[in-house]
């Protein structure tokens, strides 16, 4: 690693950790969509972009938005983007690694005053974590033209709409709409993100293309058996809920583990209604996540579980309803652009090593506008959304590398 | 069923379904220990007692006590008890019924003046639940002697301690002792209770003798894996508690369906440290309790539970802390006393049945000092600790009769 990537990427994590002190809570990280915090966070972003030299603005999403100019006419937009919003309690680099090495990136063209055929946008998003008002992709939504004007009436913990929050926070929610990047002017999309999963750290290998970002579906399951005392009520008289949700739980780890293509089964939360410790749980409620690279997969995958837990239940004569709460299909990365960020990856002198990204991201509803591409970087024993979240320099400066070579490579197809 | 048994159960159940009016919530039954509805709880069985004739007092646990002497010289007393305390959102039979009961049967004796070489001591007990400062039996404890002064200190979730709330209701917490009824007094200790389980009601017969009432061993256990991203980690590299927990509940589950002596185990809580749909679950803390009838067989199925635990753990490589958290020995309930309980029955005319009581009961405490015997009611489904908790009037009846034949029984013998 050459000392100028090493000096870049010390920059970045100075930054990083100035951001990191912008918080709602002063012992961790929390910057959810438009609190103080976060407002003083796009501040330092914006005031970052204006220092580059970059013709900036914030959005009425509150997007922080800096456009370095091509001189080549009818030049199309290169988006670089991430976000700054963050989980309760989370980590550094989620988001705003992407940010900030965009802004790197675009620093270390204007120095060596490098002529590009394409317009770059530099964005840090204002939601993509979705923590406030319970639905991701605000930001990007807006950015893709995909944002639905139901969602201004949402509600936050405190019932304040997101239109308010919008108007609070000094913008127009009624100009969304002018706020568009359209179609016709993307060239592609690019972020930098975190891997959030632990294969490159095991690999001990600092980057990764993301081939495909995985679909998910989710459900909620409640399984209805009947509560009773533990003391008086024998083994086999029983309908205990847990060990029903229990053999399904298992049942369900088998079946994804045992599953070719890669996917992912998750019970994230168990909540048995009037849990006491002398009494046979009578209703068990789960939360259900799959994920898949492959639509068709995901969909027989959803089945073949829903199918696991009716069997499951009727075994043990216990009924249960299962709620659908959410899809998403996968989104497939550009090829034409993973092809060039491949060559940028050789060029950084790094193996190549293709992922997919069970995280949704930005790139997600951008994907319906745009061919969309990702860099992952390892990170700490895959931890994310938690303080231990952390990214080597060495990595970093990786990273930095490839992303010169990405631009070069987009500048020369 | 004669027309004079049915009366009696009619005026039971009215007397019932008065004192379940007494609530400290207007929409259910919940008359927890020292609450103003527990007071009036307390007030109103003292009227009863009082408009029977007996010499009554409240003693200073706020247990409800009325004797009904004998004219025998050096005659000792049967206790004759249960508890007008309940749980949250209870029924109405769970502890009122033994008391009403008794009063019923004793009105019966005044009434025909039967002379009885015993005396009688009724007993409403204050606190069998344990609702309030999370340890059962203070009313039973003081009056068996075994009440320790430590458990004064306690407090309840306002922070009152047990000291105050006595204090409050009028009593003198330093002369508990004196409430105490020494063990060469004793003749035994009677209680009728609701079975709280399904076998009356399965078998279709009204009451049963308890033969013995089970041990317990509870413990609190923590699966200590590894959170993760629900869409990032494979599942080959997860270290999810959950599913950890779940395996070792149906491990758990089998052990105790296979096993010979009854053992029942319950895992009744289950809870996971920041649960979120999206996450895999990293700590998860489950409550376990364990019941046996026998003492040496409970220890060894706690023993093997805990290593059916230890190897669930070893093999999904997840650490596991077992914190044992309270142990009782079983009791046995009298032989003669049951003995008598079962001519009683027999001559009810109804088929002899001998049950396990899974749940705990003042006898427990009260078996340290004096025989006891206790006679379960069927009640509709099992059902316990429930506003669907009910008695039919005919079982009532029935166990009227044999609440007359067993006092009959006593003085006989």
């Amino acid at each position: 690693m050459t000392r100028q990537y090493l000096q870049r990427a010390e920059k970045i994590t100075r930054r990083i950790n100035e951001l990191a002190q912008v918080s709602e809570d002063k012992t961790c990280v929390t910057r959810t969509f438009g609190t103080d915090a976060f407002i003083s966070g796009t501040k330092k972003v914006l005031s970052w972009m204006n220092l580059a030299g970059l013709e900036t603005r914030v959005d009425n999403i509150g997007n922080v938005r800096g456009i370095l100019r091509s001189k080549k006419a009818g030049a199309k937009t290169l988006v670089i983007a991430s976000h700054i919003d963050t989980v309760v309690n989370a980590g550094k680099f989620d988001g705003p690694l992407g940010v900030i090495m965009g802004l790197d990136a675009i620093e270390n063209i204007i120095e060596n005053e490098i002529e590009l055929p394409y317009h770059i946008e530099l964005i840090a998003f204002s939601d993509e974590e979705g923590v406030r008002f319970h639905t991701t992709y605000l930001g990007s939504r807006v950015l893709a033209g995909s944002f639905p004007d139901s969602l201004l009436q949402m509600k936050d913990a405190a019932g304040i709409t997101l239109k308010q929050v919008i108007e609070d926070m000094g913008h127009k929610p009624e100009k969304l709409a002018s706020d568009v990047l359209p179609a016709e002017e993307w060239l592609g999309y690019f972020e930098v993100h975190i891997e959030q999963g632990p294969v490159l750290y095991e690999k001990k290998i600092p980057v990764a293309i993301v081939q495909t970002i995985a679909g998910q579906q989710r459900a909620e399951v409640v399984f209805k058996g009947e509560a009773g005392h533990a003391g008086t009520v024998p083994m086999d008289m029983r309908s205990d809920a847990l060990c029903c949700a229990s053999e399904f739980i298992i049942e369900m780890e088998k079946f994804a583990k045992a599953n070719k293509a890669n996917v992912v089964a998750t019970v994230g939360k168990l909540n048995i209604t009037g849990a006491a410790s002398n009494v046979i749980p009578g209703k068990v409620t789960c939360s259900i996540d799959l994920r898949c690279t492959n639509e068709q997969i995901l969909t027989n995958a959803t089945q073949s579980i829903k199918r696991i837990c009716s069997e499951v239940c009727s075994r043990r004569k216990i009924p249960f309803e299962w709620r659908p709460i959410q899809g998403m299909s996968p989104v497939i990365c550009d090829q034409k652009m993973n092809f060039m960020l491949k060559r940028a990856v050789v060029e950084a002198g790094c193996q190549v090593v293709e992922l997919v990204s069970g995280a949704g991201h930005d790139a997600v509803p951008i994907s319906k506008v745009a061919p969309v591409s990702m860099l992952f970087v390892r990170c700490y024993k895959g931890i994310s959304h938690n303080p231990l979240e952390n990214v080597e320099l060495d990595d970093i400066a990786t990273a930095a590398m490839v992303c010169d070579n990405f631009l070069q490579q987009l500048s020369i197809h």
